[in-house]
């Protein structure tokens, strides 16, 4: 039962990777204050290093919506500084996964809440919260979840395949350890079962929505209510704006297009949304039993932003 | 079996806590250069904050020796930066124990490591030779000790004692969890039999020297060979230089001047180095059948180390 404030007209709840979920959700929550807005995060690519628990999504949404981040790099935070990071080199300790200082003030806080006894859903909610954001943060599960993958060069890690092998080997299984028996968390759980509609991100299908979908009930839950599920496409013209959602897409054997997309959650959304420059795949999409609509993907400028948020929330 | 190199004329052992054993060890190793040093370090007050495993005693050394610790503070690097505390701080997090930019990037360093399955021992090695430290660094043990102490708010670890209540609460007892159990570090145990002469350097008897004392075979070992164990007093005219070792050892029932300090030692001691200022109690230690010279015990200037260097080091 939904108790609604009377500013709010909608409750949306998105399925959110980083960069592009991030982007997504900033100007949801700029451009539509009546829209009451929760994230259901991946943590399959959370990682512990150094002893410390690093939820590069979670944050990544953090930052960015806080206004924090620093857009040009596309992770990490604007200003940062990196004193730790040059004095660890100095000592010849990894640092392959930078870290800036501000950044690791984020990962203390979030180890030494954990060790405490607090959940993820905690952490990420007092976090949300010292950045004001308006936003509920939910990840996905409070259970541990990892995304691994079989490569050419062997098993590897998320952060090993992403960062260190910066995405460029062929992956050939994707595997997401845990994720059967990981528990949805609470908060995520309410959120896709009450919200009005469900926006997947224009993340990667595969190494962020994935693991999303993998955990416990999450397909079912979509699938029983896929009319009210609307998809956003990352691949724009056969490619990703940013990172290898494209070449996954190759690589798992579906075509490298929204056609991809489509198949990869066909059954789970009722709506995909392509862009202007995939117009003429539309009716294809159609024919797969999947609404269409034809707008911009690319939130380059505020313009585009409030283009899709207004498809997204008519 | 000793097989020393030509220049090396004596081979010695420090058992030592932080900062007075710190400043003793650099002056050994400045003043003394024909001396193989190692020191059998305290690792009773390492803690884990935010999921880091911070060795305070280890650190201090290693800063100490190598010159780069902040000599005013008396912890932690000169220099240092507090961009990561400054964020910690804003975020709502645990920050009454400081911790620097720099010297984070030691926690972190170590941390890796023990998580990779390095012992405490190989990474207070490696730290050392990045630091180009000429002293062997040996942890008393590899395994779990904590100093804990009963006082009138209640049982307080070693660091929410000596830090959060600024060691300004009376104890009434200290308890050294984990030491009979702990097995001594091979190299610590080697340094301890080997060296020709075990010094005591003048740390806290109870809160630095007392948790290695407790250690498995350490009083047996110590016992057997005390004509070679020299302890230097850390106290002079009744006082401790710095910490609460006077106001410890009233607590701990015990004489607060340099007889404390024998009596503390007594059995494991042959001789005790005190102080000019307390020249007039040197009988009543002897008294104690301990060997006593007075000298001067505050390395304040290099006129002073030099002269304690020669009376450890005939």
């Amino acid at each position: 039962m939904l108790v609604r404030p009377s500013r709010v007209t909608w409750v949306i709840s998105v399925l959110s990777g980083g960069v592009g979920a991030a982007r997504l959700l900033r100007a949801l929550q700029r451009h539509r204050p009546d829209v009451e807005l929760s994230a259901v995060v991946n943590v399959a690519d959370d990682v512990t290093m150094h002893g410390l628990t690093i939820c590069p999504d979670l944050d990544t949404i953090t930052y960015t919506v806080a206004g924090l981040n620093n857009a040009e790099a596309g992770w990490g935070l604007a200003g940062e500084t990196w004193r730790v990071m040059e004095e660890l080199e100095r000592l010849g300790g990894l640092t392959w996964f930078r870290l800036g200082d501000r950044d690791l003030a984020t990962h203390l806080y979030r180890t030494q809440r954990l060790g405490d006894g607090a959940t993820k859903s905690e952490v990420a909610r007092e976090l949300a919260a010292r950045h004001g954001l308006r936003i509920e943060l939910l990840p996905v599960s409070d259970d541990p979840v990892a995304t691994v993958l079989e490569t050419e060069v062997g098993r590897l890690s998320f952060q090993e395949y992403f960062v260190a092998h910066r995405h460029d080997v062929v992956v050939r299984e994707v595997l997401y350890e845990g994720a059967p028996d990981a528990r949805l968390g609470l908060g995520a759980e309410r959120a896709l079962r009450d919200a009005e509609r469900v926006v997947i991100a224009p993340s990667n299908p595969i190494l962020s929505v994935g693991p999303i979908l993998a955990i416990g009930p999450v397909r079912d839950v979509l699938a029983e209510r896929r009319d009210d599920v609307v998809a956003v496409s990352p691949i724009i013209n056969g490619a990703a704006l940013k990172g290898p959602a494209d070449r996954l897409l190759g690589e798992m054997g579906l075509p490298v297009s929204v056609l991809g997309v489509a198949q990869y959650y066909a059954g789970l959304i009722g709506t995909l949304v392509i862009d202007e420059a995939d117009a003429h795949l539309a009716e294809s999409v159609r024919d797969l039993g999947i609404n269409c609509v034809v707008s911009t993907t690319v939130l380059a400028n505020e313009d585009n932003a409030r283009r899709l948020c207004e498809v997204l929330v008519p």
